[in-house]
């Protein structure tokens, strides 16, 4: 029995500190399933007892040091010698008729509850009774374990291209740093370049800003600013860039709750490319164009929308090309949701405008300009999450009012153990003071959206998922594609 | 709107006090029901409709004033006035074959989790799966809101011996002191006589402990023994009379974790009460010593059985007649389990023992009396507790080992809109240093038994259960009876 420790970094340990029964920083997928042609109620028992009888590889293994302390200064990952497959994986299944209704009211629950820290801070659930002889897989990982843009290229490894191939490995029998199989581009992480074709981000929403304190705590704010000017130089002038503080206070910026809502929506990626190529942007682009469109509807029905824009934190994985660990790199940069206009093409334009600006401030930045740059940049969103937390209200200003992340995931269809992969929700973190996530992941010809969002915060949740649905639609009618 | 405040009285308090992700101090119900005959799927969907429109009456309305400061002086409960009745009231399901071990699986996990303070703390979930078209509630509840026996006595009254009555309020919406709707003389509460016929006792097994505290801050120990001495005089002799301290370290004095574990067992009352009159004790006496049985055998085949036989720490009602409010009202005392009894009459022999010198002490004792006496019998179980707790080995006296607690339910068939109720499992508290809860609820010409432990310190626990049914197929060869 291995029982070294593995000490834990920093950026990963943030996600330790920031944990709290209402702020939990678990990242999961929701992944429904068509089983094979033929297969019977038995597929799914002998599909769990052969995940319950699969080995578990590193990190998928680990514990916590202190797992009643989580801000221990000496908090490490060891072995766990009493490791349960039982209490990791489990059976659930949905009230009838199981329709996405009841899946997303499901998940939503398990996505509240706090993982256990006294184990490896992981659990897979195997959601039976969906209509039509479906199931589903969730899967929730904390992200101090392994970060959200590792779990995606580790479930990609998970399942196989071929429907008859039944001998891939499940996902906690693959390291991050493992040998792979059958890799293909599409699954290789690129060097990071902004958003200029889609950004790359990673899953996790929050990251940013649980990591502003320990981007804050190791550089400061002054040596931010300063590695950030020596390598930016005066290029921080434009008028579409949006600057720290300059977003407006919403109902998403309220203190989280513990309960969580998840909603989804799946759109045809051609679709979208359509559009993005016919106004000159990116799938990105068109992606915030569509959660603009939809939050302002949402925040109208409610009297609730701001004069000023809504901005978005927009998460950029910052991990070098052949970098494959677990960890978290991330950095971020802000942008225009451009909620003021009623027009759907005037706003996807304002959003192309915003982002090019934003872009622009970070293309060839080094690694550590580009968390320096977001350290800056996100600097008073510190004070932002810290008065939506202690309830206050003071007059600080507001930097962003919700994170859109973006995954890559696989471009073909998959397959586990014959059962068709329909869609890849992520599911990601929202913080005090940041009450919706929105994270898409592309997969198989569509993009996957996942709206998670406290259940006080952020009530009928659903209706934004319509809407960015309904959106795409208008969007198609402007520029006369689709 | 009503935004009154009603503070909360020092016993329900400490329920709060002694919260933790570990230590959850919420009990339950799991009911199976039958639905009526000839009825489809529509029956469930139409149930849960019903039960979200029903109106909620207090205290199932109240939440904490002080929601996110638990041990707040001035901890009160206030009127939810954004009460949402649809995060009250759930719908799950069990994973196929839907049989009693998919059950005890889900249901140890929904009551693994902490109830949510902002809002009033209890939830129902309708479970459907269950094989042969049946369906189960869960009814979990904080024990701070609303006691045990209370919560019983509602339970009972929300629900027809008439399978055609469909007009019975649900149970929320019935106010402990609210009038009452066909009270029969089983459902009400007798004057506390101890364990003579059967321990009147309340469910939460772990309120004594957690009343400690407060009994011992209160009083003081010495104020509990002078009260108590006072009272009883010289009695507390007697040879067969468990005092504090002398209960062996066993592996249910553990530290919890924060996941449980469920296993229930249903024996016929008829059978127990034949054993019962054949050894001269009582109901109770006999579940003692299937209990004791079934433990012997448990830690014999671990290895974990102590030299001297376990102590139960027995709950008591003091709630007198005619009080039907739902404040804590519990005294408790100490007995025997016998487990060093290889033989099961000689053990039964014993446990009749050791209950009749307890009842001897406490017949007769004001509330005021019973209340310091516990305090008394239970001060070195403070230490106990806190040894547990603190996961130091002190050397401290142990009291008890594990909790057993017996309460008395509707002695008639009962109906939910004309599903028949099955059984009552109840469901109670384990506790850092007792990691094991036994509750025993009658109902319908039967017993009930609920077992529930930490996962971690108390595995396989459904052998326990079995074992206990073993047992009093033994009693009843050993006394020629059945």
């Amino acid at each position: 029995m291995v029982t070294e420790k593995r000490w834990i970094n920093p950026l990963d340990a943030m996600f330790l500190w920031g944990e709290s029964v209402e702020t939990k920083m678990h990242v999961a997928s929701l992944m429904p399933f068509t089983p094979p042609e033929g297969s019977g109620p038995e597929f799914l028992s002998e599909l769990y007892e052969e995940i319950l009888a699969a080995p578990v590889a590193s990190p998928w293994n680990l514990r916590l040091t202190h797992p009643h302390v989580l801000r221990h200064p000496g908090q490490a990952w060891k072995v766990d010698d009493r490791f349960d497959i039982d209490y990791h994986v489990r059976r659930s299944a949905l009230p009838s008729p199981g329709d996405e209704r009841e899946l997303g009211i499901v998940v939503s629950r398990l996505h509240s509850h706090q993982l256990d820290f006294t184990r490896p801070p992981w659990e897979v659930h195997l959601i039976e009774g969906l209509e039509g002889g479906r199931f589903a897989l969730y899967t929730k990982v904390h992200h101090s374990l392994v970060d959200g843009y590792s779990a995606v290229r580790i479930q990609a490894k998970s399942m196989s291209k071929d429907p008859s191939d039944r001998d891939m490995p499940f996902f906690f029998s693959v390291s991050p740093s493992g040998p792979r199989k059958r890799t293909t581009p599409e699954e290789e992480p690129e060097r990071v370049s902004l958003p200029t074709r889609a950004v790359r981000t990673a899953t996790a929403p929050a990251r940013a800003a649980v990591r502003l304190g320990g981007t804050l705590a190791s550089t400061g704010l002054g040596t931010a600013k300063a590695v950030a000017g020596v390598e930016l130089g005066s290029r921080a002038e434009g008028s579409e860039l949006v600057a720290p503080g300059q977003a407006p206070r919403t109902i998403l910026n309220a203190r989280c709750g513990r309960n969580r809502r998840l909603a989804t929506q799946q759109v045809e990626l051609d679709r979208i490319r359509a559009v993005a190529k016919a106004a000159g942007g990116t799938v990105n682009d068109v992606v915030m164009a569509m959660c603009g469109g939809a939050l302002r509807r949402y925040l109208l029905e409610r009297d609730e929308l701001p004069r000023k824009p809504l901005v978005a934190f927009l998460p950029v994985n910052i991990r070098p090309s052949g970098d494959t660990g677990g960890g978290n790199r991330v950095g971020a940069t802000l942008a225009s949701l451009a909620t003021d206009r009623e027009d759907a093409r005037e706003r996807l334009e304002a959003v192309i405008s915003s982002t090019t600006s934003a872009k622009g401030q970070m293309t060839d930045l080094s690694q550590l300009g580009v968390l320096a740059y977001s350290g800056y940049l996100l600097g008073p969103g510190g004070l932002q999450v810290l008065s939506a937390m202690t309830g206050t209200s003071l007059p600080v200003p507001t930097s962003f009012n919700l994170c859109i992340s973006n995954l890559p995931g696989p471009q073909t269809t998959h397959y586990l153990r014959g059962a068709r992969l329909e869609a890849i929700y992520p599911m990601s973190i929202p913080v005090h003071g940041m009450a919706l996530n929105i994270t898409v992941e592309s997969y198989d010809g569509h993009l996957d959206f996942g709206f998670i969002g406290c259940r006080d915060a952020v009530p009928s949740l659903q209706r934004v998922a319509v809407y960015a649905g309904d959106e795409l639609e208008l969007l198609e009618e402007a520029y006369a594609v689709g």
